[in-house]
């Protein structure tokens, strides 16, 4: 008797999802024995959906800590052609409703050749949001706004960050772990007074600061602690040239602090035309893989 | 000696409050023994601010139930001049230190002549958020947006909406309390997409429809209870009469559901020049108090 559900078949197929989280009620992305996970939520949602006896193993592009939301994250698995087949062109309204509130699927569907969500990615873009005036914060908004007490000097944060940009050894910025590669391609890192406009209201005003930050690919803590370094120089308490030299040094250094988890967002992953996926993973993979 | 916490001393001052709050931990505005109340946080902390044997009493223009929000809430109370002047100019600031940071205040200085937090506003404007699309909801904003699981249809449910507005006795959409008439002039009560836009990154799409209602004041219950019937005429379930068929009977229709607290915001309080101020309260106070 066939097994339906062996990924390693002839006919399996590759599904692709977007989805979104409240990264809140989450001890991050990666599975863990005992802890609520996100990957943990969709894979018994899946195996729920695809009445599979395992959970199916996700794959996914930016891999979330504790506490970090994503608006655009992006994960695949492989799966049976006919069990997929089977699960119907309603898959993701019906794993809609297999998921808590904090999960939210865009979109299941089954993927292009050579498509991997981890090594196929040209780029991911996180933002994070600081509001730097105690009486214009938004208490709504206090679950994904850090409240920073001092006030920011965003061209200062701007000058400071630019230099971090192009291809280093971020090393100083992000928790090592052993093997691999901590050598990114900081595509952007720019600061910028909100546009937000609230529905039918006036604009909710200068006073929330939101970093946009754009890599090929982030080694762990990186976000968090390139923000952490450009806040001090944003409410002066380090020199504009302070997070280059840290960065040039190649090791942590004690006084750049790990912005707070809360009001880091994974925004978007940026994939490259379908024609190109397969040889961009080979790339990718023979690159940053040990 | 005198009594420096009498209001009603020649030498009292009153001081307008202008704060937002999330609406989720608390019992609604108004202050009830042994429950959570924003009244009761903010009197708290006033009291501690100005060192008040009792807690001031506040006067406020929109009396938020359960789990409704403010971005724009106003409210007044009297003190005697010189302790709001030992307060000193940092008063917000030092608030802000006493309130937990599901309240903000945004400012709190001595109103002009005339001024009541209640009596004088002009008009009131809410916000109620619906997301029609399970798959498109953002689930960071899931406590301040309700989901409803069919599409709506905007230019009905405006349709609709348009009939209500003027000066009508909003009984059937009221609950009703003893004595208080339920007559209101509802000034504009509107459905759009939102044209919010996600800081450095794409419009969150037209997945989120946002009411704008405006009135020179709402009764018990009004807001909710009139989107819970355009509810029901954007998604099909009632004719576009329906809403203004209700209103005419003057009596609470079982079929108009009031929609849940948690979407709902007062997020403007206007008030006339402040030359207008008193002569506005005591017009409205005549026509409105039995």
């Amino acid at each position: 008797m066939a097994n339906t559900s062996d990924p390693s078949s002839a006919a399996a197929v590759r599904v692709r999802l977007d989805l979104s989280y409240d990264g809140a009620g989450f001890s991050g992305w990666a599975r863990q024995p005992g802890r609520r996970t996100v990957q943990g939520t969709v894979q018994d949602a899946l195996a729920r959906l695809l009445q599979l006896p395992e959970p199916p193993r996700l794959t996914v592009a930016g891999r979330t800590d504790a506490g970090v939301h994503a608006r655009g994250q992006v994960a695949h698995f492989d799966v049976a052609a006919q069990t997929w087949a089977r699960a119907g062109v309603r898959a993701v309204q019906r794993l809609a409703g297999l998921l808590p509130s904090d999960v939210v699927m865009h979109a299941a569907q089954v993927a292009p050749d050579g498509f991997d969500a981890r090594f196929s990615a040209l780029w991911r873009r996180y933002s994070y949001r600081v509001c730097d005036d105690p009486c214009a914060m938004d208490p709504l908004r206090r679950h994904d706004t850090l409240l920073h007490r001092h006030t920011l000097d965003l061209p200062r944060m701007n000058e400071a960050a630019s230099v971090l940009t192009g291809e280093h050894d971020f090393a100083a910025y992000c928790r090592r772990r052993t093997g691999g590669t901590t050598i990114r391609r900081l595509i952007r890192l720019e600061w910028s007074r909100s546009e937000e406009v609230l529905a039918g209201g006036p604009p909710s005003g200068p006073s929330v600061a939101v970093a946009t930050v754009t890599a090929n690919a982030f080694c762990h803590n990186m976000v968090r602690a390139l923000v952490g370094a450009l806040l001090a120089v944003g409410d002066g308490r380090k020199p504009i040239r302070w997070p280059a030299d840290v960065l040039s040094r190649g090791v942590r250094d004690p006084a750049a602090h790990v912005a707070p988890p809360h009001a880091l967002c994974l925004e978007e992953v940026r994939y490259p035309p379908d024609g190109e996926l397969g040889a961009r993973a080979m790339q990718v993979r023979g690159a940053r893989v040990p």
